[in-house]
């Protein structure tokens, strides 16, 4: 089955607002067991857009439309679409109703402008717009479907789910879809690939994986699709095969599923009723910045230090300077009592810490961090080396040192259960 | 002239990540007076390659591919495009030269899945891509350019910048092009568009304004384009455009140009020899983060505290436990205090704090912030207010916080040199 996404909006072309439409609409499609197997993004031009039109109706089972339906001069997508199938256009009664209603409420006057947004094509379907005044259209077209929506995100989202979804089940019931993820650190995707390969045969033949590199490590999404009939089989034999992967896998697999790190360790810590102090260098404050994102954070993340100079170190957190003179800044020795010096000065159960070079210092020295964990049985510490610019390394070592805290805490809570 | 941005990804169809790629590289066109007139996304798929590749050649000019030069089976694209133009492989020595010293610094095996990522069709000219180890290609087809590139953004993004674009401009010469952006911190594009309409008869009527709302505030992008021939008198006219413009948004525009603003307070505290310190609240590092993410900044940041629990305001940085009580913790009291505070912890010549609601507390208060500075020549304080979700309201605090800065340490230096 054939679904195309096609997008009209000259700002998406020119880079001023990214698409996350695309990326919505496609988990959301996922959800119910559909894929995108196309997108075309065309601007808001007569001629773009009856091209698209033309081309994409021939290749494609279900074609949705987002964009071009507002109030201004530049929006010509309706115009173009009811040019493209030479049809007049109709007052939708139940759409003027509501666009008065709107205008009456907000106390704004009632032009015509706002008027010719309840004018619809006259083949069109309408599918009532509950989070906007630009209704959606749906047109049959020789058994296939095209929706055309606003591309304002939540009203698009808001029509794609009610309107255009329950649609496209009737016409195109879709298939049963379950997908597991392992997400693995440490390992480069040839290596990865490398190991599956080899256990290949013992897999399931219409088993897919996609291999995707982020800066949290390599995300392994495994997927089996089927017949709604055979959902416990699937289940079952994608549960097998996960479990096979994993093993070849083993000590690399750091996580599973989609919560985001911040995520994972904030309910690790306020499950646990734990608290978390952090020193930093090299990432200068990254690392406490991305826990902070999520809501919830200050339950459980006192605080802490970013020692950017190496005088910091000492002044700030009581590293003796002859420790760095000895072993250098960014030792193994100093991350390790980083971690602990942070854990007492701020009296949180868990300090983590790291010190490194986000960028190759000289020649012959590595962009590279040691990170520092402490807890109540102990210190610890690791190394990871870095290969990319600046900005990217040391995004990896945010993901590094919190995929290394989330390790030593699950065990400091095993240690403590047992 | 035609110009297809042609994306190869199911993960971008999927919804797994947002297409960034489209967004960066029709920025970076516009600079050099282009524009993306389409594009397209496809999954890793021969046939719909294929297919992509016999359309778009035959409609556009310049075609640019990223996605799906990986080592792994399912990266598709160097194979087909091969298949397309019916073309055998070479070994490009340079990138194989590049890949075996690559693994050899990395004490990684190298294995033939990675020496096959030097082969490349016969047909192409190859991009050397200094930022990974899979090869950038250029095909020159019938006067047509069709380029192909990885995915991963700043892989793609250099050789965009340092190999594509060069040999756009020698093909197909743009427009002479001269923009000029102005940059607003409080005041909302509504607002700015009804000032600048006031002028708009003073104003060349061929000039562009494009109003590019971002988490540091509004960029005015002035454009002038023309001939060649006429670049003084539109360079001319331009600037007194832009005079006129900043008259009537006087107070507004923070900077102008499009250096970064860890760039901008980069240059102004080495050039006057001055070192920072920070003490975070609700932004919990991200002021720091942001400003180490440029080379540089080892040489002025010190470094300083995130101080995210209540207590930690007293604990390290010795806010009394007193004043939070009474002027609340999120004060002008308390936000000047803490900046000055950071600057005797540290011995910093500027300090600078933020406290605040990341998200609205209460139904009755709003997401907000004071901001504090110091330096020798006494404190002070600015209140902002914001009205979106977490993530977006602590990116703009970030950004308040550092054209906060930005202007103190500017009036700091003039007073100085006064």
């Amino acid at each position: 089955m054939k679904i195309c996404f096609l997008a009209v909006g000259g700002e998406l072309l020119k880079g001023r607002i990214v698409n996350t439409n695309l990326t919505q609409a496609g988990l959301m499609l996922r959800e119910h067991g559909y894929n995108f197997t196309r997108e075309v993004v065309i601007p808001d031009d007569r001629e773009a857009i009856l091209k698209a039109l033309r081309e994409e109706l021939q290749e494609n089972d279900v074609i949705i439309m987002s964009g071009g339906l507002g109030p201004t001069k530049d929006d010509i997508t309706k115009k173009t679409i009811a040019e493209y199938f030479q049809t007049g256009f109709r007052e939708d009664t139940e759409t003027m109703e509501r666009l008065r209603a709107f205008f009456e409420y907000r106390k704004i006057p009632f032009t015509d402008k706002n008027a010719a947004q309840a004018l619809v094509p006259e083949n069109c379907e309408v599918m009532i717009n509950k989070k906007g005044t630009a209704p959606g259209m749906c047109f049959s077209v020789n058994g296939k479907l095209l929706f055309s929506m606003p591309g304002v995100p939540f009203e698009m989202l808001y029509l794609l789910e009610y309107e255009v979804l329950p649609r496209m089940k009737a016409a195109f019931p879709p298939l049963f879809y379950q997908n597991h993820i392992l997400r693995v650190w440490g390992m480069p995707e040839s290596f990865i690939a490398d190991r599956i390969e080899k256990i290949e045969k013992s897999l399931p033949e219409s088993l897919d994986i996609s291999y995707l590199p982020r800066l949290d490590g390599v995300w392994l999404e495994c997927t089996l699709k089927g017949n709604i009939a055979e959902k416990k089989p699937i289940a079952a034999s994608l549960e097998h095969a996960v479990s096979l992967i994993k093993e070849v896998l083993t000590g690399y697999v750091y996580t599973e599923g989609q919560l985001s790190l911040p995520e994972e360790i904030l309910a690790l810590f306020t499950q646990n009723q734990l608290t978390l102090a952090v020193a930093e260098s090299m990432t200068g404050g990254n690392i406490m910045g991305k826990l902070v994102q999520i809501s919830g954070t200050s339950a459980y993340l006192k605080g802490g230090f970013t020692v950017y100079f190496t005088e910091m170190k000492t002044r700030l957190l009581g590293i003796p300077a002859d420790l760095i003179e000895e072993k250098g800044v960014v030792s193994e020795e100093v991350a390790t009592l980083m971690a602990s010096k942070v854990r007492e000065l701020t009296g949180a159960d868990v300090g983590l810490s790291i010190t490194g070079f986000a960028q190759k210092p000289d020649k012959t020295t590595s962009a590279q961090a040691w990170i520092g964990y402490s807890d109540k049985s102990g210190d610890c510490a690791k190394h990871e080396t870095f290969i990319s610019d600046r900005e990217v390394n040391i995004s990896r070592a945010v993901s590094g040192a919190l995929i290394f805290l989330l390790r030593n805490v699950q065990e400091l809570i095993e240690d403590t259960t047992v």
